[in-house]
């Protein structure tokens, strides 16, 4: 078997980031990140990260999302371990994106399902 | 040395949680949690944490918040590892007490600074 | 229902860490601490904890330790976020006790296992 | 400033894994990773990870290692999250490569110093 084939081998990433073009497995898992188009350098501005956006995904003790993490381009910027249950696959963090990261930068969120794998989202923003 | 005169033995809390009566230690470090007073079992609330609410602390590499814990009683609800300057020290979780704690139950919030150890703060809810 | 019959509802405590007076369940979940019994302030040692010592527990997408954390008494010392089949619940600290811990001390390990909750075990150990 | 010239940008990695040829930045910063050249698919097999290897790291409140990541190529295995002083940036993970890594395989483990950003160090494996 490849890794292509194997959802717990490396990251998994839907073809299309449109809805209307995704899978139902890409719809519940595929992290959603709500952030401002544009920011300013050094500003704080809130980043939400979300699963189950598209379609619902259970949140059982048998099934849930583990952990999701946040990304500026590849600078790590938060990690959140999340208990089946009691705590939902939805948070938001606060984030300020320094001076080195001017220009287009992307926000990427991976989230962990324990019966499908890390999935990972994205969102581009202007930072001035 | 006693544990009691050592920042980073055990847990730090505020002798109030009112702040005209904290220090400036307590100020800046004792996490905030904001809820509803009253919620259902099984509904989902959102539960922000943050520190330096009443005093503001520094977000700079060499003295940042590493984390921060949320607890709904003794139950670990989630847990979040934050970066210094990238992201600041206040989270928004969402929350689902279950049928089990009914009645008077407390959210907890633990806050780790590299500098001055970790900090307890917490929020008495009803469950109905 | 009350929390004690509830296995996600706080922490679940073997009633004796002999083995032999303990339940299959808690055979499989208690955290067990491997580590010196006499240490010094100040020096480095290792403390391994595993989950799944006295009988086996799956590893499996469904079924698995999602986290352990570490703590000497009260001060959080490590915590491992794992993954189900590619990571055992089995992990080496390097820990050090500082001055403020002299005398009796306790490790506590919690480990959490995603179909039945929060587990603590302990080791007592010398400080000198 | 560009992201080359900013340690907190992205990940930061030694231009060689011969400590000859390091910096000592490099040497202090890039995690060593320890681990059987040949493994088989499906076994269990210990990965040491440890920082300040080929020149020391200091290990106090002002300056630490605050997390270590392992990966297995682009599959998450696991994070631990780490106090200053009361805990040493070394962990033994127990690992698996699953059926689908076959071949050659990259181990790759990430560590975050406060004071200096996330490295990156790797080792190849080959499994069986």
């Amino acid at each position: 078997m490849s890794c292509e084939n194997d959802l717990f081998c490396g990251v998994n990433r839907p073809k299309s980031l449109n809805p209307d073009e995704m899978s139902d497995l890409e719809k519940k898992h595929t992290p959603v990140i709500s952030a401002p188009e544009r920011v300013k350098a050094g500003e704080v501005f809130e980043v939400k990260v979300e699963t189950g956006v598209f379609m619902a995904h259970p949140n059982e003790y048998g099934h849930y999302f583990a952990w999701i993490e946040l990304y500026l381009d590849d600078t790590p910027v938060g990690r959140v371990s999340l208990q089946p249950v009691v705590s939902s696959p939805s948070v938001v963090f606060r984030v300020s994106a320094t001076h080195s990261h001017e220009g287009k930068r992307k926000l990427r969120a991976l989230a962990f399902c324990n019966l499908h794998g890390v999935w990972e989202g994205e969102k581009e923003i202007e930072v001035e």
